[in-house]
């Protein structure tokens, strides 16, 4: 345990340092500092307002909880807190990476990639860091592994809230702006003119920063979680303290790797390499580190499930750029030829397939881990995947600074050759934010289901007549959960974009010399439209996570509410991975185009891809995603439930 | 039984008066016989090259059965047989009905209606009498439940083929006709100058017709099936009997209802009220007559199980109604204002939105009647709802009927008062359909469900741990594959609509005179395009259907199966209610912009609400519908395999 608190008090000091080192450098002239100011202040205030909505909310469920178990509200208290800490914490250096990084765009690729990335690592890092070092402290003080689940479910819930919140907000303003801007007035992607246009920038912040770090966050912790309970629960303290060390060698690995790749940023002429051997070296080392302790130990098995978990989750990732990229982009956007209507069915006709191979998979890793380690194995493969979470997530929080850089050097009217490198830092991350989603499906798939066996262990079930039909409903009941999610989250998007829409239209109207370039439109009123409607509408989805898994236990008994896990987590992953794929697959196909091919912008080919891109970015940025969390949000809410009721 | 042979004696001879009834009338004039008969080639050579394809698979597995189980061979063979001949049949009628309704709306809408309907009602009635004789024969001749199950099977098998194919074919040339035809070339849908607008009249008989007929064909068979084993596994010939006259009480009230329904066809001034009239009929003397037998037999419970089977048909049926027309559609239609996007993305979300409340009602239905009576109870529930098939299936053949009379009228240049009454005609057949298709997933589910149980009896897996991944693990491939299944339907769709286009484009490039009306087009190139384009692509997802449960049979074992069915039937129900109703809503948003809301024909708004239609149709009348089918499938094929293994 001291180990832990001492590797945790590394990686916040180093992430200080990191957070230090790109204040420093220079933001810029007048006018990116104020691009920046502006979507830090829209950021900031809608994160604060977001808080303001949920806490209230786990503040009750804290206070109710506290009436039976003190200790488990302390706990749950911790998990939401830590979790709203380091997204936040995050989000403030991301937005103050973005100007930065267009200016050090200025004086060549190297600096603009290092800081950009450096920006992603805080976050990366911090998740990390204060995941483990809540785990710790539960332990340390409770020492029981129960509240870990609690704090386990106060970080999945306000995942959740991020997540969806997040996700409206970003595909409200990202969407509103597309259809006004470029549909109607014809303006360029990242157009000063275009009112939403900053607004889109906070959404990248608030949704593929804030949203994605309490996401992964949340997967974290809850595979952790479930590791240690399943050991716990055999009595296997050999199995226990491995999972300990695979997450603490994880978090050492992620921090050398953040070192090494900064400070080689130099070495290589594409960002996308420089990223890359950033992820091959946290894994390796965190490979090597595991051997050698296996061997040491004489639990060479466990390496085993850990190395098929990094596999695993590497080759997900892969697949999922497969699908997203190359040839099945260039075919995609073949068929933009023929019209809007083709590219939409290939478009889902791809996403659906892509689900096969990538359900192979999982469940390859699922039936090797179970033959060499039980379910233990289910639960360790998971922890092995997850556990260079600090560089993974560093990459993908890169993303959205690379994507407001780009933003920013086009409003701020920089230099072209600043413009040409924040525009290949962009491209790079549009490829890891993909590969981030299949990774954050499969990692979800196999959390919740080892979340689930520990359901099971709590709820007495072991023994199941399947032909009960309560199996059966729950199941079905479960299946539905995810549509109707996305159902809600879809129509959240589309109703605070038409919200959007109108206040573009309006502001064109009413504003002259909007669209000229004389006088500057109203970004914060954009910004605040968006807060709004996104705050509005993700109450209602994020509750169903927590009110269902309730609803069926005392409806339908324990063995309903085990049905309602295996529905919600087979149906949603296959959700999840259709939309990401299928939302990818548009977005590149659209760019594949811009790029020049089928008749380039301007062409019926683009016009119909562009309509394939609007309709997979909420699939894509808000629904699919948050899908993860749904899924293992309500597998923890069941665990805690039958723990609570079963004493 | 000899009641059974009796009823369907009785059955079979009216329907053959039905037919001499509609060949009795005119088929009209030179224009309309050429035309009908062009159709009526076409369907046939395209069903005679399908089972050309088919049945050499079909007559492997009779043979390889034969070897264990020659009793076995011989009841699949008669299955498979008795689907066939039913569909062939059902379609040469309704392709013979077709131009008759035309030619009669020029002599007033109770004419028309009466040709329409009665040429549907010889499909309902075949099918449900060809499917209750062969259920007769083989419990007569082989005197044991599991040949029944064989019987099922070879129904089953067909019946994909014939959905899937038919499927492919229908919206090939429908996405085909509507590109070039309306998108490029400015054509009115059914304007003789599009060169696949036959094939396109082709596609309703094969699809709507003989897909639908031996989709619901083997609902009816495989849920009578499951009552009747599942009493039998119980030993309750109470309940056995009481399955034998549910099913020849509901064909005998449809007897009935056609009758009644065809002789007051002038009663009703709105062709939808009669129909409504004929279907509430038909389940009043359904219900009746069950009420007063169980009263008689001291078996009241098995009355109520049955009306509410009848219940949750009807209603799911409406809810359907609700999501696809009235308020809904005019919400939908008005998003198409900010364009194809989003008119996409609220129709994506209305579907999914419409799984929460079906569920629901089947839940409720399947808790129910397992509470008053078991599994077989719920196995009961689904044949009380499909009991009165004939007079359903009427209905939905009726459909397409109405939708060939509709073109025909028009390429025909008929007066315009019989295109007023075709058109009429022809949107009730809209709405019965999307009907149809709610009702075809909610018996479908519940079938699958029943059939399932039968399943876990056979294979001796009552007890199960439901920590042991294998149960997890295949739900997660079951979840999958209505995932794969849809992906490779709509893709054999996008790639036969592709070879549709261009041979349209080429046939107006090459054949001079054919938009200015001068020149005939090539209609029997494009039918031959989309047979043999539907026929390469219909194999592949229909053997998915059998090849996985037996591969993952002898992978992850008789649980694993278990999980595979329990993952397919929940994930396939959401996914089909989803794709219908997504679907049926983007049509008729479509529709009602036609109607003149929102700028009407040729606005942004019709633009955009064209594009969601042509989206949908692969997802509501080729891979949604199908799934249904495959849930079915894998269910009766595991049965069977557990049967054979487990002997």
């Amino acid at each position: 345990m001291l180990a832990l608190f001492l590797i945790v008090a590394i990686s916040c000091a180093y992430t200080i340092f990191l957070t230090f080192k790109i204040l420093d450098s220079s933001p810029g002239n007048e006018k990116t500092i104020q691009l920046s100011l502006i979507i830090q202040k829209g950021a900031r205030s809608f994160l604060l307002q977001e808080y303001s909505v949920f806490f209230p909310i786990v503040g009750a469920i804290v206070v109710f909880l506290s009436f039976f178990n003190f200790k488990a509200g302390i706990s749950l208290l911790l998990g939401a807190l830590f979790s709203t800490l380091a997204g936040f914490f995050g989000m403030v250096v991301a937005t103050k990476s973005n100007a930065r990084t267009s200016w050090a765009a200025l004086y060549g690729m190297d600096k603009a990639l290092r800081i950009a990335f450096q920006g992603g690592a805080v976050m990366g890092l911090t998740v990390s860091a204060l995941g483990l070092l809540g785990i710790g402290i539960v332990l340390s003080i409770f020492k029981e592994i129960s509240y870990v689940g609690y704090y386990s479910f106060g970080a999945s819930f306000v995942a959740l809230f991020a997540r969806v919140g997040g996700g409206i907000y970003t595909k409200a303003a990202d969407v509103g702006a597309d259809i006004v801007g470029k549909t109607e007035a014809n303006l360029p992607e990242d157009d000063p003119r275009n009112p939403a246009v900053i607004a889109d920038n906070v959404g990248d912040n608030v949704g593929d920063v804030a949203g994605m770090g309490a996401d992964l966050y949340e997967s974290y912790i809850g595979s952790i979680f479930s590791a240690l309970a399943l050991a716990s629960f055999a009595n296997d303290l050999k199995a226990y303290r491995f999972v300990i060390f695979v997450a603490l060698t994880g978090l050492v690995s992620s921090m050398i790797s953040v070192l090494v790749t900064s400070a080689s940023t130099k070495k290589f002429s594409n960002p996308g390499d420089a990223l890359r051997f950033g992820s091959i070296l946290s894994n390796v080392l965190l490979l090597v580190g595991i051997l050698i302790y296996s061997l040491a130990n004489n639990y060479l098995v466990a390496f085993v499930v850990v190395l098929m978990g990094v596999v695993v989750g590497i080759s997900v990732g892969l697949l999922t750029e497969f699908y997203t990229s190359s040839k099945k982009i260039a075919e995609l956007a073949k068929s933009a030829n023929m019209g809007a209507a083709n590219i939409l069915i290939n478009g889902i006709a791809l996403g659906m397939e892509s689900t096969a191979i990538i359900t192979i998979m999982i469940v390859a890793a699922v039936m090797l881990s179970y033959k060499l380690l039980g379910l233990f194995g289910v639960a360790l493969s998971a922890v092995g995947m997850l556990s260079t979470l600090g560089m993974n997530l560093s990459i993908d929080a890169y993303g959205p600074i690379a994507d407001n850089a780009g933003g920013i050097a086009q409003m701020a009217g920089l230099d072209e050759r600043a413009r040409r490198i924040t525009d290949q830092l962009d491209a790079v991350g549009n490829t890891t934010a993909a590969m981030g989603k299949g990774f954050a499906i499969v990692s979800a798939a196999l959390t919740a289901l080892a979340l689930f066996s520990n359901y099971a262990n709590v709820a007495h079930i072991s023994a199941v007549d399947i032909r009960n039909p309560s199996l059966f409903t729950g199941a079905l009941i479960g299946a539905m959960l995810p549509f109707l999610f996305c159902a809600l989250a879809m129509k959240a998007v589309g109703d605070a974009a038409d919200e959007m829409v109108e206040e573009i239209r309006r502001q064109i109207r009413e504003i002259p010399g909007i669209i000229s370039g004389h006088a500057q439109p109203d970004y914060e009123r954009c910004i605040k439209i968006a807060t709004k409607g996104a705050l509005r509408r993700m109450v209602l989805p994020s509750l169903l996570a927590i009110l269902v898994p309730i609803a069926g236990y005392f409806t339908i008994g324990s063995t309903g509410t085990a049905g309602i896990l295996i529905g919600s987590t087979v149906t949603g992953v296959m959700v999840a991975i259709f939309m990401a794929n299928s939302g990818g697959a548009w977005d590149n196909a659209k760019k594949y185009i811009e790029e020049g091919h089928f008749g380039g912008k301007g062409s019926m080919a683009h016009k119909a891809s562009v309509v394939g891109d609007t309709v997979g970015d909420p699939l894509k940025d808000t629904a699919g995603p948050s899908i993860n969390i749904l899924i293992k949000l309500m597998a923890i809410t069941s665990v805690i439930l039958a723990t609570l009721v079963g004493r």
